[in-house]
């Protein structure tokens, strides 16, 4: 299964808001197109987003009539920046836009017909390489796994989060496939459930052992020793540490922290910021209040007008993270100083 | 707004599992209907339970032809057990059918016909002892509301939870009363959402400036710091006073002590049980896991055969609580000494 690819001259992406119920794909032929599947999260996942984001920008550009390259340097701009306002938090999907921009800026003694065929292939690749770094992410994170561990997870970090393997649950893909033996817990992940509909349903797909909990059960789980690891992936990890990761995880970390069980992060270093000092300067997306209070924006579970609080995401401070799992190795205390080196090692 | 009366010789409540679409009552002539409404938590929360308990057990007894006190005794004891069967943790519960029990012992000597006024007159004294026990138990948790503060719940322990008042609301409803000026904020409270359904329409209807949250989300408003306080219920209290309470009320315990919050249970003595030396040994009810993968039992939102785990309650041990709110007054540790205290003067 893939969860993102080109094909027909589109991107094509599974609706991950109709799962488990139904598997449907929706094919993507212009940036509007693909900024209102983002929002309405169609696709999500930020190693995800960085393809889409990519892809965005090349079926904006690539009917553009612009002869020079000033003329196309505006136009690209202006679409680069409809693209960037579709989600806050995730850095990939910046990420992804920003490489875009270097490849361009890097050929724009180029004809612009060039450059187009450029920038397809830089999409191309940005999406080859997120199924080679979350293999090479997952191999290295697979160490961590042991036999008999029971390891909980929140939201969706697997092939719909990526292309087609996943950060923590690429983790977990790869222990399975070396034949360890061990058991997934997924948090449910309210409000939109990526968790219930998403985690179980890839998991149970390719047979891992998995068992859904709502999100307020963790604690339970772990006092009775049902729980002994925690793998999350995230949505933008900052110089010192901090994780924005979706809302819940830092509960997980805190509960983590008081039951001495280690709280490990997945994530590839596209999802690393290192123009952020710390997570007090992540922003944080707010959204509808009728996630909370509609179930899929249908059957109302609340009453009429009530007031909603519905940050999507939340900050676990570096202090409560015991490693980083990346493609290019495990991150582990001091981070400020190690974040730096791996990254420095890797421009 | 009554949630349980008797009228027409039967006993009323609201049905719960329409809230706050549509405000129901159920009339409940027989045992089997009050037993098949608790297991549907159409009537849920510790103090309502024990009402519905006493009126079940009335409403079992009130038409039986025995005419003996060995007779009689034998048919009370079968219909206690069948309602005693219906929800295993809330020990209020248990002890209204103890209540009956003794006072049956009590009147042994008397006539059958006796007997059953004196039963039905039992009832109806549990009925009234809850509403000025609330009352009194709201009172005293009032003074520890402030001016400005933000108060964290979960699950539902207000009007509906009791006749007319509520335990950790009735507190809040006792603050408003009193005028003071504060902010409370509802963790939805998965799977049943009694705090979404529930708590976040009665505090609505009663001009509490509530604020809807998904239980994900109590740490990030803790770290940011919009609550300081929580003030949840309690389903059973044991001596040590390690106590059960609705699944998810550990992780807020937890999550309280990180943050240097004050954790405050609200319960009236009726809620101990004295009989059980610590949290280990208290049953937890483990409910069907449909509750978790379709919501209100329709609408699926998870793989179908998906594993899940379901207990409804968890338990907090009793060093992450600051102060038990009674109707006797406010129970400060160390708890094994000032619980026994407390409850052999009201003995």
């Amino acid at each position: 299964m893939k969860s993102i690819f080109w094909r027909n001259n589109g991107l094509v992406i599974i609706d991950q808001t109709l799962l488990p119920a139904r598997v449907e794909y929706l094919f993507l032929s212009n940036p509007t197109e693909v900024i209102e599947a983002i929002r309405k999260m169609c696709i999500r996942g930020a190693p995800a987003l960085a393809i889409a984001a990519a892809f965005a920008l090349f079926l904006g550009i690539r009917n553009l009539r612009a002869r020079s390259y000033i003329e196309f340097r505006k136009d690209f701009d202006r679409i680069k920046r409809s693209i960037a306002s579709s989600r806050p938090t995730a850095i990939n999907l910046f990420w992804a836009l920003e490489r875009m921009s270097r490849r361009l800026e890097e050929n724009k003694e180029k004809s612009v017909r060039e450059i187009k065929r450029i920038l397809f292939k830089e999409a191309k690749d940005i999406l080859e390489e997120n199924r080679s770094v979350t293999r090479q992410l997952s191999k290295i994170g697979a160490q961590l796994i042991k036999d008999n561990d029971r390891i909980l997870t929140i939201c969706n970090t697997g092939i719909l989060a990526t292309v087609d393997y996943g950060t923590a649950l690429g983790v977990i893909y790869e222990a399975k496939r070396q034949k360890k033996s061990f058991k997934v817990f997924a948090c449910e992940t309210r409000p939109l459930l990526q968790g219930a509909r998403l985690t179980a349903w890839e998991l149970k797909q390719n047979k891992i052992d998995v068992t859904l909990i709502c999100d307020g059960m963790a604690g339970y789980l772990m006092q009775k020793k049902l729980i002994n690891k925690v793998i999350v992936g995230a949505d933008r990890i900052v110089l010192n540490g901090d994780t924005a990761n979706k809302i819940g995880t830092y509960n997980l970390a805190v509960l983590c922290r008081y039951h001495k069980i280690p709280f490990f992060v997945a994530a590839p270093l596209s999802s690393f910021d290192l123009s952020i000092k710390n997570g007090d300067f992540i922003p944080i997306e707010e959204r509808d209040p009728r996630e909370v209070t509609h179930l899929f924006f249908k059957k109302p579970i609340a009453p009429e007008g009530i007031k909603v609080f519905n940050p999507a995401f939340d900050i676990t401070p570096h202090r409560l993270i015991t490693c980083f799992i990346t493609e290019k190795g495990i991150i582990k205390p001091p981070f400020k100083k190690n974040i730096k080196k791996i990254y420095n090692e890797n421009q």
